[in-house]
């Protein structure tokens, strides 16, 4: 297999070390630059003692975020595992210089540079790249990724609840104005950075929801709920933290679109996903755990039909930093390089 | 302080620890019986290590369940902490002999036995009783808890969720069918039995919803929901396994009643709590966390307002063992003797 | 029972809030001034809010740690729960205006400004005071707690391996130099800081040796078991972080001194512990667990007898923040005002 | 890669599900026969839905465990992940049929049929073939199991304390009688059965020890330190179970051989083990964190000298399900198969 000599910006969060675990051991990769302004000069395995003995790029050494050095560095592809809103200069430059970029934050998720302004608080740095990036959910975008220069991947809640909507709204099964979403998340999605509510002794044995009511992550979930809607969709959305490091769960209830009972949802999802390898379709009254997905790039779709309320409820699994980051942006790069789809995803 | 003479029934679950907890140190219980079919014969001390030293009332010694060896120990007042099913049997016997029963059990909580068999899937055996029975929800049913001979304290699932809801009920604030409730618990909730999907291995790291769409503790909600609505209410309810030992938070969905839009709520939770000791109203932006109120009678309440959907979302967290169990039935006992609310309930 | 003048110097860590929850609820403490520079001018409640709805007491404000004002409030006594190295000068100055202070830092612990210099690795801050203060283990120095001005609470780890340890070698059955000691601490014990090593992510399924092989707590550890001794003791210690918030298990081996065989430590232990409310002596391959002390004043300690190495196994469990901290400190404040052991301390 | 035909007998417990997930992926190994009585006709993927969508070999069905079956599969090579007494019967049975056999239970680890009897109270079932069966821990005894026919997989606890002591007993550095060790083991450990007090309640937020004073990995820890040292080794052990899933962690208290002082562990350790993939030398003051190794086949081995007790400290971490069980076995099969060592292994 050809490898793609990659570069993956800025990875010192949790996100960044499972996208490295990833790429260090994917057939078609071949790291060739790492940046990180606080650890250049250490070599991979120094800063993340994880990743000593995993053989001679776990021995490459970050070196400081300079976009000329990772040009000269050969790389094709450039990961950026960044926090949005510094995301894009990188984006900007690489894209100059002739690389192709996924990128993890959330810089290039929305169409729309209002709506970024309205979730993110600030105006958008680089508006007229908004309109080329494609959001990479592959299951969805696939077609649009493959030629891409600039991959936007989605969040993790996002992903979560995109899948098991988009579906089911596209055939015209669901009222939108109907969707009121609960999702929990693990510790590892609020970064790795040094926090109070963070501490261990702060999350263990605590249950609590945050951003209420508008997190931003609504702000690409309607996004493209709207576009396979092909109406405007605003949704009820909650997450909460809850104490496990990986795993998100999302439960979801809708009613059916007017006039409408129980649709045969299985056949909707076979038809939606049947050939997708990353999707596992639990079926009615099947539900996900998110202890089975964790570690992988699988998304555990189940789903109910309350008769008493005429609402379905669906449920969903993913890893938050796997499908819900760094796998899925993987299973973006291997879309672009025509690489089968589970190449280094194999994971169980 | 008099002390009534006290009887716990079946005491092996994690609710009836709780409750032995809190009995032992309260200034108006006096500790007279302590029945177990698997223990009769041992001290309290010896079952349980936690009791160890807690003075004269842990070296008790747990008799068998006879009822009356139960009444001849003088007992006033039997709390039941019996597997549903099996605590009916004991309510009759024990009320025939003269004491009166707080049951932890679902047995009593629902007034009409063809709703119970709906749920339960089996006859109700003690119809005649369920008329008498007390729902022993203290901020709500107080008056009648005073002179109950028999109190069905609620479940976890109901305590979190109808606390908040009742007043906006009672108040024609929001429209009944538009209720959906997501809710998480730890994993104490599912009870003291050898079973491996309650393994630790299993439950850690893990994130599950289960009993979909139709948990058993739906028919006491929607019964005390209706009555406060003054009309049939029907309800969307999912429960969520999460690997906390204790702890159970509820976030509920609901829409404002027909032409109405933001009230305050703030107001309407002063009304019906300002002088209810254990429910702490957090405000508008108000988050609840469990572990705030983990080993207390507290019930914590936060709401915030969706504008974007029109929707409120009430979030309350409790103590699933405590305010959803034990120390709920402690507050029942302590409204039936007339002794001050917080008694014996001091805990932070 | 007289109420004494409480104060409470610096309350934000996870010992300070344990200390004010015991304090709190302790019939014979008020409550009159706590100080933080950081909250001053906000309630308990406000800053905690577990505190929300505890009493009068929860809605005292916290003032500027101003010696004058603390005097002002007519404290009696005041306990200190700072960092060490701050402790000792709010110990000179609280001393000077007439309290007793209860110290829960390392300031006072040892009698020796030296040791202080070797293991704290500044000069000690008041050399004259060590010679007064008064090691706080309640059922080592009772006596001379009763009568102390300064008291200087023992480390959690010290606790652990203390009194398992002081009634072996004052009865000279074991060889001190044989001691080999093993801990385990739930992460509350590493403080409440935003540090990256104490995230839930980093702490969570993690299993760490630290301070190896010199911990700060060998000092006292030594200083006491050599006065038990009476002899110089030297001993071998390895702390570990493990996934828990709260708790603390030692295992000791040791050696019986020369030509010594095994002991009847249940009847040496009975002596020593018999009459003390918050030991409990488990025997014989009695095992501890750090679950069953969790929120309580008692250390449990278990032994067993290994004849193929012909060593002693000492076990013992506490919570860190109680029996290591915050109740031994209020322990102390009972033995100084005279109320009966167990006052304020009845937890289960 | 020519692939070894391969059957896995009995895999329904932790260690059996890992032994899978490695198996699957390995790209030497065809899985040909899975057996398991209460699974038999079951799909691999129906039983465990980890493995849904893993590929044809997750839809292998398990079939009784008759091994006529078993040979008749066409297997080289069979993995025994039963219970200990059970799987000696299998081993025989499957030899006699031809097929090389790697054991993960504790029935051929002993070579002294008496021991055996000793520690797990019963008469030996096979011990004509205890002389056969090589100890397969492959830092130590590779040459032997390239060989075997019978590899007895070794235990945890033996894993994570035999690599750290063997090179110093061999190079006569350290005193065999001075041998102090603390283990601490995650749940999944003490295996995926029913048990109360392997609840998620019962061990979350709980530190024990248990075993005390004679585990049965005593008898093949002192067995292969007796070898290394060539004399008769008697070692103190004390097992600590601790609330994570998967991880251990040994520490080690050891005396310099008489007359010695500190050696350079680092040059020991690098002449013992600088051609071992999976073993990760921390080097002095290097402190191992079990959730460096977690899912991976490493050892991490850190030091320390105590100059005042004149005492080294050895630690070291493993994934007990990993290096301390299935992936270790799969480094045997490689070792037997003449594959690179990593194959399959590569984890991170």
């Amino acid at each position: 297999m050809q490898r793609v000599k990659t570069a993956v910006i800025g990875a010192s969060g949790y996100s960044g070390i499972e996208l490295l675990k990833i790429l260090l051991r994917h057939p078609g990769a071949e790291l060739v630059a790492l940046t990180s302004r606080q650890n250049a000069g250490q070599t991979l395995e120094a800063v993340f003692p994880r990743f000593r003995g995993a053989g001679p790029e776990a021995r490459l050494k970050f070196i400081e975020p300079d976009m000329d050095a990772v040009a000269a560095s050969g790389a094709e592809v450039a990961f950026l595992a960044l926090p949005h809103g510094v995301a894009s200069a990188f984006a900007m430059g690489l894209l100059a210089r002739g690389l192709r970029v996924i990128d993890l934050s959330a810089d290039f998720r929305l169409d729309d540079a209002a709506v970024y302004e309205e979730f993110y608080e600030h105006p958008h740095p680089a508006p007229e790249l908004l309109r080329e990036a494609v959001y990479g959910l592959p299951e969805v975008h696939g077609a649009a990724i493959v030629g891409a220069r600039l991959i936007a991947s989605p969040g993790c809640y996002p992903t979560s609840v995109l899948l098991p909507l988009i579906p089911l709204l596209r055939a015209g099964l669901i009222d939108p104005a109907s969707i009121c979403i609960f999702s929990m998340s693990g510790v590892s999605g609020a970064g790795r950075k040094e926090a109070l509510p963070l501490l261990f002794c702060e999350c263990n044995e605590s249950l609590r929801p945050y951003s209420v009511p508008k997190h931003r992550h609504l702000s690409e979930m309607e996004q493209e709920l709207s576009r396979a809607a092909g109406q405007p969709v605003v949704i009820s959305f909650t997450p909460h933290l809850v104490p496990v490091t990986a795993g998100m769960l999302s439960t979801i209830y809708v009613a059916p679109a007017a006039g409408q009972g129980m649709a045969d949802l299985d056949a909707v999802y076979a038809e939606a996903y049947g050939a997708e390898p990353f999707v596992r379709c639990l079926g009615r009254q099947g539900m996900p755990d998110s202890r089975q997905v964790v570690g992988t790039n699988f998304i555990d779709i189940g789903w109910a039909w309350d008769g008493r309320t005429a609402r379905y409820v669906l449920m969903s699994a993913i890893d938050n930093l796997w499908k819900g980051a760094a796998s899925q942006a993987v299973q973006s790069f291997n879309l672009l390089n025509k690489f089968t789809a589970a190449t280094g995803l194999q994971s169980l």
